[in-house]
């Protein structure tokens, strides 16, 4: 009989996601193990699945101990002085579901279920999370999937509880900027209505709300803190991946992110799961339309709403959609650091303000006052813009930020460039995949303070040599990365 | 002006694959790099790919070191205390050709060749590659794109080059045992042929050429080696992986291993690479048809027959395929070892080997000599007998293992459990599948002695109680994860 007590030494090391443990080469196989095996391990009773690593050098790791990294370790909420039990771990059941998946199976509630909690548990590799996220970019996800889905990814997480009528927004990306929610959000706050919006990080763009929201505050707060600030503020500006409401979502948008896709049933999963988990019960859904974006036209769009507003039915949420022009950024700014300019900006009622981002978030915030039915219907846009032209919503705002817990604002990217017009005339389009990728190659969202600022918009006048878009970077060696982008591919098409 | 003369540390940890480089919070910081990202490491000229993990503690590294794991250190070729510098590596091209693929796009020769490249060379990371694999699983690969390819993988690695007609095989797997190769390999050699056959390991079965041959002989050889072994036996039976023939193959199986799948552009390119590389002109391909292997029916495997036969025309190699019974076991062993015995047994002319086996692959052999024009038409399957049955076949084996470098042979797994019949009757079927996968988990292929052995096949006369196959394991925890699913699953069909 193998003794099997192994004393955890913390490696210090950190892998940004997946979960490590170390044995010395005797030891493992002691135990029956190779290099590469799901181990489980036990400590009382909590227990965690990890990839084994070898140690090579008694240095690195002495017999009779398990090296755990730092996600293990804190996953294990362990630490060095402990005692744990090592075991072989089968391969997780959900493995099989996945294979399915890929041949074209309808999965059901009970599988899908299965899968999101491994995926939660940390359970799967980075190979099979990824099977996962192509058999269902690529083969789909019915409705019935997709609301099983939502409900697993919604149960094995916390969830948020409110009195009222609970509110909330959400656009489906693939415009640059368009940072709507941090400016909504406010007026709906100030209108004293409950809006518990929880935000995600850029998956294929720039920035994401929390990601911008952080220039200004504190996104990743403990459940109770959140809590707090909504039942204090009326809306907190937050990052769910945080407060483990739908964890699974987060996690499957690691992988997604380095590939920059976005699988649609996977995007209403993750979309309604993170509002059912807020309670929210009126959603209002930006479906911007454009030549970049998810939806390509007109019929795209409307098939998106259909299985948007068939989804909410399913889970008891009224769902509001609109289809709005994505043609190009909304706002000037594109980084997490100049869309919180840009927002501010706004909500301050500065002269400069992007007025193409104001008057959407007025009309958005004017539909769910109306859908809340505390304006009356067609007065919704009139309310909205008093509440913000007053100053009330900026005072809102700072009221979220000072509850959050404020943030020094970072710096913008030590290394600019402009890009200037090649010729005179009119900006016909703009290509907001290339606008995406050049902020994204100067350091966007990682680099706070990185991405490009915007002159001209669609239907500008320019003239030959005048400045475009400001690019701004971290590192030199980014920047002309970037640089070299504009080589093979033109951001603005002027006519 | 940053500095960045970086001092290595050895981690001494193996991950089994990925290239890790460690550095301090600090130091990524002033090189603007964060977790997770993409970093070259350059040595004086030679530069590898790795991806960066976070040391927590200056225990762990201290400032100004950079510490690399094993397969890191082992790629860049250094030692503690050689310096490198870090940089910024930008997402690799291929990135975007395999979003493509995703997107369905038929890929051409220049853009395979520079996803086969950077997968030879460590650039991407699992879920990239992974990526890769399900878009060419999910979508499929055109004739075109598999010749391209195959091609990429046999110029991304070494090529080996043999005077005279060379000869080689293939099996595309799905029947448990089935170990002709090393049969037929000797046979061939005692005949004077050259057939300089390489093998990869068990992707989705317990066993393949490589791990069984393993028991006998070293199958990791360098190239030279393999070279010195065919030119003086005719033979090697030598695992393709370890001397860099289409190493790209071995990468993309790695992925495809824990999700047991096998994608058909990617096999179809992977075995002509393979003989491609070593020179074949003449190939023989065996596709056994039954209800668990890639050919369910006649029509699935004529369609591969026709595309091996195309892919061989494209690349200058004269195919020859042959269809056979796949329904079950071939041989009485599952798992290397027990596959190695089979084969001894055989090759011995002893009276208890397996004749289904013995047939088969004086069948191949008899092709093979045939189409080399060594032998008349219609005389190939007697002059192997011949071979076989004379020990001139055994004396090549014992040859080739010698050359190879003899290895000990592995013990039989500790444990054991005897899976008897419910009840009387005749074996209608057996499951292929259910065989596989208790042999997997019981611990094939990673543990030599582990597998089961069947003592009854199809059409044998059973009483009830009588044994129809041992499962054997080194672990006692394998054993029940392997009694278990029997609870599920019946491997046998008795009525």
């Amino acid at each position: 009989m193998v003794v099997n007590k192994f004393l955890i030494k913390a490696m210090n090391i950190e892998t940004g996601g997946i979960l490590i443990a170390l044995l010395t080469e005797s030891d493992a196989q002691k135990l029956d193990l190779n290099i590469g095996d799901r181990v489980l391990i036990k400590k009382g009773r909590k227990e965690i699945t990890a990839i084994l690593d070898i140690a090579k050098s008694s240095r690195t790791l002495a017999k009779g101990k398990v090296g755990l990294f730092q996600e293990a370790l804190k996953h294990l909420n362990a630490k060095s002085t402990d005692q744990v039990s090592i075991h072989f771990a089968g391969k997780p059941k959900s493995l099989q579901y996945i294979k399915e998946k890929l041949h074209g199976k309808q999965l059901s509630g009970k599988e899908l279920h299965q899968i999101i909690d491994d995926i939660t548990n940390d359970r799967l590799t980075d190979i099979e999370k990824t099977a996962f996220v192509m058999g269902g970019y690529m083969n789909g996800f019915s409705v019935k999937e997709t609301v099983a889905m939502t409900k697993a990814m919604v149960e094995t997480g916390e969830q948020l509880k409110f009195n009222g009528i609970v509110l909330d927004k959400h656009c489906i990306g693939g415009v640059p900027n368009n940072r709507t929610t941090m400016i909504v959000g406010p007026i709906i706050a100030a209108a004293g209505l409950i809006m518990p919006k929880t935000s995600s990080r850029a998956i294929t763009s720039p920035a994401g709300t929390a990601d911008t929201m952080e220039c200004l505050a504190r996104v990743e707060l403990p459940k109770n803190k959140i809590e707090k600030v909504i039942k204090k503020c009326g809306v907190a500006l937050v990052h769910g991946g945080s407060v483990n409401l739908a964890p699974a979502d987060d996690k499957i948008i690691e992988i997604e992110r380095p590939l920059a896709i976005d699988a649609e049933g996977q995007l209403l999963a993750s979309v309604m799961a993170k509002k059912h988990s807020v309670g929210a019960k009126i959603v209002l859904i930006d479906i911007p339309m454009g030549p970049s974006t998810k939806a390509k036209n007109r019929s795209d769009a409307n098939k998106l709403k259909k299985k948007f507003v068939m989804l909410g039915k399913a889970l008891g949420i009224k769902v509001k959609v609109i289809v709005t022009d994505g043609s190009q950024p909304i706002g000037n700014g594109v980084g997490p650091l100049l869309e919180a300019k840009d927002v501010i900006t706004i909500l301050k009622n500065e002269d400069h303000a992007p007025t193409d981002l104001k008057e959407k978030s007025l009309k958005m915030a004017g539909i769910l006052l109306e859908l809340s039915k505390k304006v009356k219907k067609g007065k919704g846009y009139h309310r909205a813009k008093y509440l913000l032209e007053s100053g009330l919503a900026w005072q809102k705002m700072q009221e979220i930020i000072k509850m959050q817990g404020p943030q020094k604002m970072p710096s913008l990217g030590k290394y600019s460039f402009n890009v200037k017009a090649h010729r005179k005339g009119k900006v016909k389009a703009i290509d907001n995949l290339t606008i995406a990728k050049l902020a994204r190659t100067c350091g966007a969202p990682f680099d706070k303070g990185t991405g490009l600022f915007i002159y001209k918009k669609k239907k500008d006048k320019v003239e030959e040599g005048e400045i475009l878009f400001t690019l701004y970077a971290e590192s030199k060696d980014k920047l002309n990365l970037a640089k070299k982008i504009l080589i093979d591919q033109e951001a603005y098409l002027i006519k």
